[in-house]
C-alpha cells in the first residue's frame, strides 16, 4: 500500500485551482435523522463529480464500463466532515486534482458553500484492472491525460 | 392495462393471512428532511420482502437474472402511506398475496407496527418478458407456482 | 377516498404543456442488479423535480418546513414504467401537472427521453395538514396557487 | 487532527475478537453500474452495524438524538475495498472494536464472507460536540463504557 498515491488535508482545502467544479442543492432524502445531510451521501456527490468530470472531458464512463479492456474499481475512499449540510443548502463540489500510482489513481474532492466554506474533503483511489482478469494493470496513458485534462482545454 | 391484475386495498389491509413477513428496523438514513422515512424507501422495503420472499421458497433472484431465459421488470408501483414510520421503529413487512395476469403478476405488501396498525400498504407489478427480446411472455408455469408457494411448505 | 385527485394515464403522457421541466442523467448508483435503474429512484427523481418546481415558484421547501403552520405529507405514489433508463442515459423529468382536492393536492410527473419517449409517468398525491396536530385541513390558498403557477410568471 | 483515534489495517484484518457481528445479504438496488456493491453503500452497511450494535448494548439511537445533551456527528470516514460484493452475497459486517480519544471516538469495521475472506475494511470517527452549541467535548464515561462494551454481557 505504500505507493498508493494520496492527497494531504492541505492541498485538498487549500487548492486554489480545480479540476471540475458543480453547484447542486443538498436533496431532501439525503438528509438522516440527525437533520443533516448522511455521511454516505457526500461519497456519492464526490462520486458524481467523478462521472460528470470524465463526461466533460469527454469520457462516457457507461461506455467505457462496456468497450474498454480495463476497469476501475475503488479501493479506498474517505472523507472528512467540516461542517453540517441541511436540505437545500447550495453547494459547490469540486474535483479538485487527480495523481496517478503505478496502478491506481487517486482523486481528490471537496464540497464547499458557495461562499468559499469548507464542508467536506475527501479522495477516492481507483484501481485499474483488467476487464477480463481484475488483475492490477498500470494506468493506461489515454485514461492518464483524459484524468487528468482540464474541461474546456482541448486535448494536446 | 384493463387486465393488469390488482388488489384492493381491503385486500391488503384485511388479509388474515400472509405469504411472507419479516420484521425490520426503519433506518438512520432512510429519513428524509421532514422527520420521517422517506417515502420512496418504503417501496424498497417492499421490495427487499420480495427478495426475501423468492428466497425463501427457493428462488435465488441472483441465480434467476443470471440464467432463466425470463425476467421481471417491474411495470407499475404504487403505496399508500397511512400512518408516519421515524427513526428506529420496528416495522413488520409483509406480501399479502400474488395475482396473476396473463402477462404479468401483481404482488401485495404492507408495513405495519408490531402491534398491527396499517403503516403502508402497496402493490408491485411485474411483467414477465423474455430475457433476450424483452417482449411479453406468459407468466412461466414454474415461476407462477413458486410465486403463490407458501414458505415451509414443500412444493407439490 | 373517493374524492382523491387523480391523473388519468391519458394526461401523464398526452399532455402538451408542463409545469416544470428539468434534464438529468441517469446516476450509477441508481442502477440496480437487473442492470437498468432501480424502480424507487424513479419516485426519488419525481420528487425532485417537485423540489425543485416549488423552488422555482419561489417556495423554498426547507424554509416551509420550519416556518409554516402546515405540511405536506406523501399519502399515495404510483408510477408505471414504460420503458429502461440505463447508466447515463440523459432524460427529462417533467412535472406535468396539479390538481387539488377538498384536503391533498396531486402532482402529476413523467420521465422522458430527450426526444420525446414515455419512459415512466406518476403521480403522488400529498396530504395537508396542520403542522401541530397532523389533522387534515384545506390546501391553503397561498399554496394552492404557488402549486398551479407556472414558473417564470409572475404571481397575480 | 494528531491526536484523532485510529485503527491500523492490520488491526482491522487480524482481530480475531469482535464487538458486534451481523449477517446480512447485499441488496438488489445497492449494486451500481459495474454490477457489483457501489462503494458507499459499505459505509451505509457500517452504520448500520453502528445503530445494531448500540441498541445490542442498550442505547437506542433514536431516542439518544432527542434526549441525551450531546450529539455524536461523524468527522471522517473511511473504507478499504478488498472484494467485490455481487447482488445477494451472504457477508457479515463487524464492529472490530472502538478507541477514544479526547473529544471522539472511532469505530473500526470489517465486511467479510461467512467463509471469512475480507471484503472491505474501515472506521468511522465521531466527534462528541454539546448538542446545543455543537462545540466538541469529552466522550461521556457513560457513552464511553456502552460503546467499548460486549454485547450480552451485563453493565459492571
Amino acid at each position: 500500500m505504500s505507493e498508493r498515491p494520496h492527497f494531504t488535508r492541505d492541498e485538498l482545502t487549500g487548492s486554489t485551482s480545480v479540476l471540475y467544479s458543480e453547484p447542486r442543492l443538498v436533496r431532501f432524502q439525503d438528509i438522516d435523522a440527525a437533520g443533516i445531510v448522511f455521511f454516505a451521501r457526500v461519497l456519492e456527490y464526490f462520486h458524481d463529480a467523478f462521472v460528470n468530470r470524465l463526461s466533460a472531458v469527454g469520457i462516457a464512463l457507461p461506455q467505457m464500463l462496456r468497450d474498454k479492456p480495463w476497469k476501475l474499481p475503488i479501493v479506498h475512499a474517505e472523507a472528512d466532515y467540516l461542517g453540517p449540510m441541511r436540505f437545500g443548502d447550495p453547494i459547490v463540489v469540486e474535483v479538485v486534482g487527480v495523481k496517478h500510482g503505478a496502478k491506481s489513481s487517486v482523486l481528490g474532492y471537496r464540497a464547499r458553500s458557495e461562499a468559499g466554506h469548507m464542508l467536506a474533503v475527501g479522495q477516492v483511489v481507483h484501481a485499474c484492472v483488467d476487464a477480463t482478469t481484475f488483475r492490477p494493470i498500470p494506468v493506461p496513458e489515454e485514461l492518464m491525460q483524459a484524468l487528468t485534462r482540464t474541461p474546456g482545454k482541448p486535448e494536446t
